[in-house]
């Protein structure tokens, strides 16, 4: 990171931006064409984890390269003034690699949504079998992970 | 996309994301690892700009590799229900790639600038020279742009 005086190395710090923070913008490639696309997920641990369905653009972009960025922003707010050069952005954002795999294990999936449930509403739930079956649970091991703020 | 159901086919949906939107998640790839990182934007006529300082993480890995991805998204709103199954995400989003060039024509890069300032501010401004010989602009120009819903 360039900016050295925006870093955030306070790792409660970062894990409070992931706490607060809606959505993931996950960071995929095949044959270095980049693709984002955002997805709901929950972190726990040192593991994201996000779901889709089984079939579809990001799932067949995933499986070819397991190799993924995440991105991350709260507090995003723009800053104005009579000089061009002193406008700006306030935000706090992280950013993180990772390898992606799909586990299949029914029980790991259930567990692995309920941290995503968890995330967004502070409960757990039940998943029938059949739903369960429906998703791909996407579980990416955090290889980096850094934090930004300008406030 | 999967999904026909939440395709945005109207472009004139799609320009009103990228106006409202506050945040380019502008996605680049360096040998198949994808990064994802927050920028500011404007985009007009095919064309998105950004800036950034000469140097640093992001502008090395553009020079290499100027495929990009871009994610726009607004109105992002979680909706419950007693069943995890039914819980959700409305979004407005948009997703596009393009090829990526540094102009570095002064006059060139002076409008260039003033169209993100515009997306801001609604207003144009002056840029002092040594101001703009310390900015890069990226222009991208947009290959594939498409527009997603749920409501």
């Amino acid at each position: 990171m360039r900016r050295k005086d925006r870093e955030i190395t306070d790792i409660k710090e970062i894990e409070a931006i992931l706490e607060k923070g809606k959505v993931c913008h996950l960071g995929l490639s095949n044959d270095d064409q980049p693709y984002v696309v955002p997805m709901n997920y929950g972190y726990r641990d040192g593991y994201f984890y996000l779901h889709s369905a089984l079939v579809g653009l990001k799932a067949d972009m995933a499986r070819k390269n397991p190799k993924v960025c995440f991105q991350i922003d709260t507090d995003v707010e723009i800053f104005s003034d009579p000089e061009a050069c002193e406008w700006g952005c306030r935000y706090k954002s992280v950013i993180g690699t990772g390898l992606l795999e799909f586990p299949e294990d029914p029980e790991q999936k259930a567990k692995a949504l309920n941290i995503i449930m968890e995330h967004y509403s502070g409960k757990t739930f039940q998943f029938p079998p059949q739903a369960l079956a429906k998703v791909l649970l996407w579980k990416v091991k955090v290889d980096t992970l850094t934090g930004k703020k300008c406030e």
